[in-house]
């Protein structure tokens, strides 16, 4: 076996974000990988974000490594081959509203019927039971309801959304791993089972704050800062940059003061204990703050904090990122073949495999174009290349 | 089988919030997972956070349903004995600074020498090899050198961490389903292998904004707003109170601007396509926050928002999480019987495992003692009390 996952078969029903990306991973360690997709247009990540000829950065991405075929499930002898495909998949993973699989009578309990040891996937906003099952869930209601909102950005301004879509992509990554262990038992029983994912779920897995009800306290925003550790945090210099410091131990403080040219502080009363620094926190982040000023580039205290060992770093952008000597020497980032409809690129790069495995490392490979795998993956079924093109023109 | 990794033995050395949370998930699904942790005190997560009767609720939640065993690992006797018992484990699982386990010899070498089929599972800031790979990591540098505080946060405000040890919860979620392919893959060749899994390539997994770059543009924070799609993000109300809401097509439109009392504003030119909507965003905002003012309580424009199908919901804090009734329905918090030293309560409420499964759902179960299961693991490998008594004395 040369890839980690070969041999396994993946069917991907999904769309948008999270399902995407998780049928994506199994793509990466080399499942085979199904998408099944809307006829010409394809499924709406297709359509998310920034464009190379016309082809979404996005979409691309959570499309790597698989195939697409366009099927249109409103036509009966579409979901007949579905019936007949899943027999030939182990995961079967979809991303519908509650109640859309069984209206096109491709739910868990019909396909379960066909292959007993299918593991069937079902990734949504609140989970497929319940009061809220049925609601219409994005990403950022996810976020709202969790708690996590509740407990990021400044004490005194609003609660505030991750950058990123990130119940999204924590439910993809949160996906496989359930799945992952759903197989397992598949292969040692032949039960295969319905695997619910809700994003909700895995949104307040991530708030740890919610426990400290038990003890009656509601956590709410500390900004950038520790509500007990400084300095730690984010600290600001010139020029709208900034820099995270984590001096958590007495002889770290000793260090740092020192390194600040402030040697009459390591003792200072006021700041010689953590609760002391606690409660002094503002004009000692005013001291660190107008200390990281005298330099215009933020790299040279970085550099200095750096050279002696006191957890720090840069705030970086994306650029910054990118362009991170660590980031390039282990490919957090990696090139990848355009989709074959772009044509004024060879390459583009992009996020690089979740982890990295010394038997078997996994690749992020080519998106599909639309429809790109129709003949070869329908000939397993008999079809002939007339016969798929009769199904696509009766689609278009 | 009745739990979905049964049979499963997981050896976990790690310390602090990602490592044993990673190692938590194999007991939430019924794998055997045995904690090594240090004499007496115990690792390093068990002081962590807030307390009941000085037991760590967060240290509780993270070292759910393990057995503990306490060694001291400066003892030859110790990793002699680790050595002996790793031919018994599928999965080992550390989280010490690059070089540590080496310095013990208890390197992946080592132990994949001795047991060839073990999964040896890595977790560290910046992963096991390259430039910062013996740097002190944090989670607050995993996320700020990922890009993903430079997404986050007001667009006239800094960089914002997110409100949780967000790498080190991401970064346990991956590593269980990094671990339980590689097992798969074991199990199918007979071949372990070292998975490596760093925080911030973790971090960096989750910023989609990264590879904007490659047409040229770095996105910045867009606060609580989207940058295309409005109304869509957050909007406040009376008295601190905030809702979401995402309207993100015509007919929603429509919808919220009869609810709003405005039908004038549908087809308003100023706001009736999203260019117009989005150019005009701040006049917008301004008109749905008044209108939001016009009840005391948000749950009144809440629950109108729901009736009419638009998606929407209020922020929670905690205490509103806890009450919630679809989490509650859903059971996404769950009561768990306290660890035996503590003597105040019988339960506390904690998170869910993360995913529901149709027939082996998960069990967030008890955390143990500090050494609770010394005698009952080492018998195995032949110690009797007598045995366990005098090395237990000798680190005292």
């Amino acid at each position: 076996m040369k890839n980690m996952l070969e041999g396994l078969r993946v069917l991907d029903f999904s769309a948008n974000a999270a399902g995407p990306s998780c049928a994506a991973v199994f793509a990466d360690y080399g499942a085979d990988v199904v998408k099944i997709e809307k006829p010409k247009v394809g499924n709406d990540e297709r359509t998310y974000g920034m464009r190379v000829d016309d082809v979404s950065l996005l979409g691309a991405w959570l499309n790597r490594g698989k195939k697409s075929v366009t099927l249109d499930l409103k036509d009966p002898e579409a979901v007949a081959l579905i019936k007949r495909m899943i027999l030939n998949f182990d995961v079967m993973i979809e991303s519908g509203r509650p109640g859309v699989m069984e209206k096109l009578g491709l739910d868990y309990k019909t396909l379960h019927a066909i292959n007993p040891k299918l593991v069937y996937c079902s990734i949504s906003a609140f989970g497929q039971k319940g009061p809220y099952a049925r609601k219409p869930g994005y990403d950022v209601l996810a976020q709202a309801m969790s708690g996590l909102m509740h407990i990021t950005g400044e004490a005194d301004g609003p609660p505030m959304k991750s950058g990123t879509t990130l119940s999204d992509y924590v439910g993809g990554i949160n996906a496989f791993g359930s799945v992952m262990a759903a197989l397992r038992y598949a292969e040692k029983t032949g039960i295969g089972q319905h695997v619910d994912v809700p994003l909700l779920l895995t949104m307040i897995y991530l708030n740890g704050a919610v426990e400290y009800l038990n003890v009656g306290i509601d956590v709410g925003r500390t900004g950038n800062y520790h509500s007990t550790l400084s300095p730690y945090g984010l600290y600001q210099g010139n020029n709208g940059q900034s820099i995270i410091l984590a001096v958590i131990s007495p002889k770290l403080w000793a260090m740092f003061c020192e390194l600040m040219g402030r040697p009459d502080m390591i003792d200072d009363p006021k700041f010689n204990s953590l609760n002391g620094r606690r409660e002094n926190r503002k004009e000692l982040d005013y001291i660190v703050e107008d200390w990281l000023k005298t330099f215009d580039d933020i790299q040279i205290p970085a550099d200095l904090l750096d050279k002696a060992g006191i957890p720090s770093c840069k705030v970086l952008d994306n650029k910054g990122l990118v362009d991170d000597i660590h980031v390039k020497d282990q490919k957090y980032l990696v090139d990848v073949p355009t989709p074959k409809n772009v044509t004024s690129k060879e390459t583009f790069f992009a996020r690089n495999c979740l982890a990295q495995f010394s038997e078997t490392p996994g690749t992020i490979g080519q998106a599909p174009v639309v429809g790109e795998n129709n003949y070869e993956v329908l000939a397993e079924y008999g079809f002939s290349q007339e016969d798929v093109d009769r199904l696509q023109a009766k689609w278009n």
